[in-house]
């Protein structure tokens, strides 16, 4: 089976160099800025992107994570299937996060809530759609009785 | 700059062979029922899963869609970046559904709310969480003032 050869869109940068102490997802991230510079050969790819509030950010995991089936995620003190973590040791190293859309000027979208290290590659950008999106009701298993309140990284996924 | 080689962790299978008729969401898929198949190389990685009452299904737009940057989208009468819509041509071809996930058996994930073709590649599953992806609030600009209620695919993004 053959997929297709990705290509970085663009790059995200913010203020998180080390693995250690990165936000583990954008509401822990205290509003953390974010720049993300979408490559000028996409710029038509963002019209009307502004009205949105939130973005889906789809990007590589591309600093030490090795693959990993199973995880202690940052929020618990147990072992569980990485495909039931938001962990980044994952088979195919791609990451989600929904940040918040401050503005676009050019190809340079300003958000907060940044939690992904400094020069991650960019893969996609989604509209956040609510009636697509959002179900605040949705049972989330180990993590509605997570054992810890960790906000940042460790190094427990860098290599 | 480098991309990891993506490769397929299991395949969705669906009711739905042609892009024509295609639900566009999940929340438009009328609980369509989908099998994913998780390789069997992976199946550590889905211990706990079963907890979680919605999963995200991360696949390849493996099909029948051709990069554009503007795109009339299903839910509009009007053009938009590519990025502004949850339309398969992107530049990534990187598909995200929010499915609620019925039961687990061995390395087979019964869900509702399959949109996707059938035999689609999985390309992750990440646990669906509240805390993390659910803003109902959020505003979605010209989503919120959307022109048509289409809930299923014509061949505007067939090739």
């Amino acid at each position: 089976m053959s997929l297709p050869a990705l290509k970085p869109i663009g790059i995200i940068h913010t203020p998180f160099r080390e693995v250690e102490g990165t936000p583990i997802q954008p509401v822990f991230a205290e509003d953390a800025p974010g720049t993300v510079i979408v490559f000028p050969e996409f710029a038509e790819g963002l019209k009307d992107l502004a009205g949105f509030e939130r973005v889906w950010l789809i990007f590589e995991f591309d600093r030490g994570a090795k693959m990993r089936l199973s995880v202690v995620p940052f929020r618990d003190t147990q072992e569980h299937g990485v495909f039931a973590t938001r962990s980044p040791c994952r088979p195919n190293p791609i990451g989600l996060s929904c940040v918040r859309l401050i503005g676009i000027e050019g190809t340079t979208l300003t958000v907060a809530g940044a939690d992904m290290l400094d020069e991650t590659p960019l893969l996609d950008v989604k509209p956040y759609v609510p009636a697509f999106d959002a179900f605040p009701e949705s049972r989330a298993g180990w993590f509605d009785a997570q054992r810890t309140q960790r906000t940042r990284a460790d190094s427990r996924f860098a290599d």
